[in-house]
């Protein structure tokens, strides 16, 4: 791979899917190399019309009418994602409260499906939400947590996942693309695994949904959530998704159980009785203005295409890879990402003794990564927008800085907003 | 009280609040009368503005950055609720989630801090979440519900919950507008009569949040949830707000333990540790496109002033009531609200035995209310942006409509969106 700045030119000039940034706003011009799309994907230059377009005339002028089009928004712009982003079938997903609150909802209707069973599993090295919600709900039902250890730079070893599954554990929560390393699960046979020993895997997918190809149902896939404000640019907060496989949605009753799951819910009849699909799984009245930059977001995703977008996200971290050993390794810099790309998502980390100073420099000379706990840099080439020379730029920059120090003069100490 | 025109035209001309229905979408033209802004307020004409400039200036170009404005946006907003709208002190209200999600929430907290009691208490006429949240969460940790019967017009009778109070019950659910009657609780003394009990009330306030004056403080209320796209006009499944009092927050824990409710969040610690104050009662990453239009809404009520638009609400609904008796009575259509002015909201039912082919015949005619199962049309007058004269001509149109029994060609059969 040849390494200079004219090659990533003619990388990005060879590229099928270049025509997309410029469908996003702030790529017009001379703002920051922006590589934290694994954390809040750029806007896109549609959204903002949309969301005019939904308050002004649908609300605005249609008023409480407009509800027989808001209705289904969930399973709507779910079907959208589940067919366009996660190969999920139609009837498989719904667009409804954060990632948090749906990872609550199907971890607790899980282990209901797994009475009898005490433990769930989840990785020590994961998002902090996902630890803490497994832990919320073993404490309120009386469960072990059973903390697999994880590689922080590698992922989980399936071998390691293998050996803490037994006849006690009734669900595991894993994130298909782990949050800090990037480092990509397999989704098949950990799914079969568990399944073999007994129990469901609930994955969480807010790293990897656009940003790898996902195939839910081919690899047997029970129980998925994610976030739709990273790599499917739904805008900060957007509202997240869950996924239920068809054939597992009549046997799950979620706990938290509210009236937009209700079978003829304007019937507002005595007892609750939830629809027989993926419906069963809403709770409140869906959030309208919210979905329809989710839309916007995801019909970007599915045009391009997920085999298009996962191939390109390898060869940006690729890119990103092979120039970190050449310029940054020699100044301690350290990969902290698998280095086989089938192993990971769209982002890459490095690992540095003052990665946080380093990382509040690069912000100020033009480079968006984000840090990371405790010594972690991490940088999220979005395929949809991300060019070629921007991790040339990036990994310019950084070299830059490491050659002259100038991050020396940050404070070491983390504000709260990273 | 003169009931003509040209007194309801003379009401408006005296009103002090006239000058807010400018403000709003859809109030400039021959609109239909809207009266169902107790189900979808209207839109402010303030709201796109906002939703573009968060979207443009702080998502498309700010990005990540502009996290350092957008992390406190649920207690913020909280705030502005709290204080403008409810009688709450600062720090005692978070936008976060749906109305169901809040409830369910605050409703499992205030559960864990009555351990030893299996009863929880709601009302049978209540809004379906509510007696579907009450009865999940009682079925998941093996409590008994007692619903309490309500006159369906007259509200809950204060002595009838009494006697349903005794040492077994945790929690009190209850709204105090109630969806269908308007019927307004007396929040102070359930609040204590519930406490004498060593029970805890959670207020619905869904109804009640922009329409009556609330005192929060004074009324020494534990525990409120409510919605912002009725009387507060956030917007279409806008998010909705939790009240903790202060004194309580340290006691109580909610169930989904997300990371915005964490203790330095970003260091994302291995064990969950909330944060002391209302922030422990978040969940996940929060909504920030909807809260901006809510906080538009919010604003507006704020500025009204809730004495104000509470009077005003009484007035409206004293015109309507006054216009019923003498237009829509000898057509069968009777009172189905508290006659008292101090004993409801700001929307007044009437019953008919064919209230779903009127409702949708007044649609047709350009009068929007909506109908409640089994024979109901509520007439929800949103002060902040509804005239005397549009209750007149509502009142106008529904006997024009009785007189001329054009309802009669509309079919019978409910449509699944009401």
């Amino acid at each position: 791979m040849q390494l200079t700045r004219a090659a990533a030119e003619a990388l990005d000039d060879a590229d099928p899917l270049a025509g997309f940034r410029g469908r996003f706003a702030g790529t017009d011009d001379d703002g920051p190399v922006y590589l934290d799309g694994n954390s809040l994907g750029r806007m896109p230059l549609d959204t903002p019309a949309a969301l005019a377009r939904v308050a002004e005339q649908e609300w605005g002028r249609g008023l409480v009418g407009s509800w027989e089009t808001w209705i289904d928004v969930g399973t709507r712009v779910g079907d959208l994602i589940g067919t366009g982003v996660l190969g999920a079938r139609p009837g498989e997903v719904l667009l409804a409260d954060s990632t948090s609150v749906d990872l609550y909802k199907l971890l607790v209707a899980a282990a209901d499906a797994r009475p009898g069973r005490d433990v769930l599993v989840c990785c020590a090295d994961d998002f902090p939400t996902d630890r803490y919600v497994v832990a919320g709900v073993a404490a309120a039902r009386g469960m072990t947590v059973r903390e697999v250890p994880a590689d922080v730079d590698e992922g989980l070893d399936p071998a390691v996942l293998a050996g803490a599954l037994d006849e006690r554990v009734a669900v595991v929560v894993l994130s298909a693309v782990a949050y800090r390393s990037g480092a990509l699960a397999d989704v098949a046979a950990v799914t079969a695994a568990a399944r073999d020993a007994g129990a469901l895997v609930l994955w969480d997918l807010s790293h990897a949904a656009g940003a790898v190809a996902l195939d839910l149902a081919a690899d047997g896939v029970d129980l998925a959530v994610g976030c739709t404000y990273k790599y499917l640019n739904g805008g900060p907060g957007a509202p997240a998704f869950l996924y239920v496989r068809r054939e597992l949605q009549e046997e799950l009753r979620q706990p938290i159980w509210g009236w937009f799951g209700q079978r003829d819910q304007f019937g507002m009849g005595p007892a609750y009785d939830p629809v027989p699909g993926i419906g069963r799984f809403a709770v409140g009245t869906p959030p309208v203005l919210a979905a329809a930059a989710v839309e916007v977001g995801v019909r970007l995703v599915a045009e391009a295409g997920m085999d298009r977008l996962a191939a390109k996200g390898r060869a940006l971290t690729g890119l990103l890879v092979a120039l970190a050993d050449a310029h940054l390794a020699p100044h301690g810099v350290a990969l902290a990402s698998p280095r086989d790309p089938a192993r990971r998502g769209s982002h890459v980390t490095l690992a540095h003794p003052h990665a946080w100073q380093l990382t509040r420099a690069l912000v100020d000379r033009g480079v968006v990564p984000d840090f990371r706990t405790p010594d972690r840099v991490r940088f999220g080439p979005a395929p949809l927008y991300t060019r070629f020379v921007d991790v040339w730029d990036a990994v310019d920059r950084f070299r830059a800085l490491l050659d002259d120090g100038g991050w020396t003069a940050y404070p070491a100490e983390r504000s709260r907003v990273t």
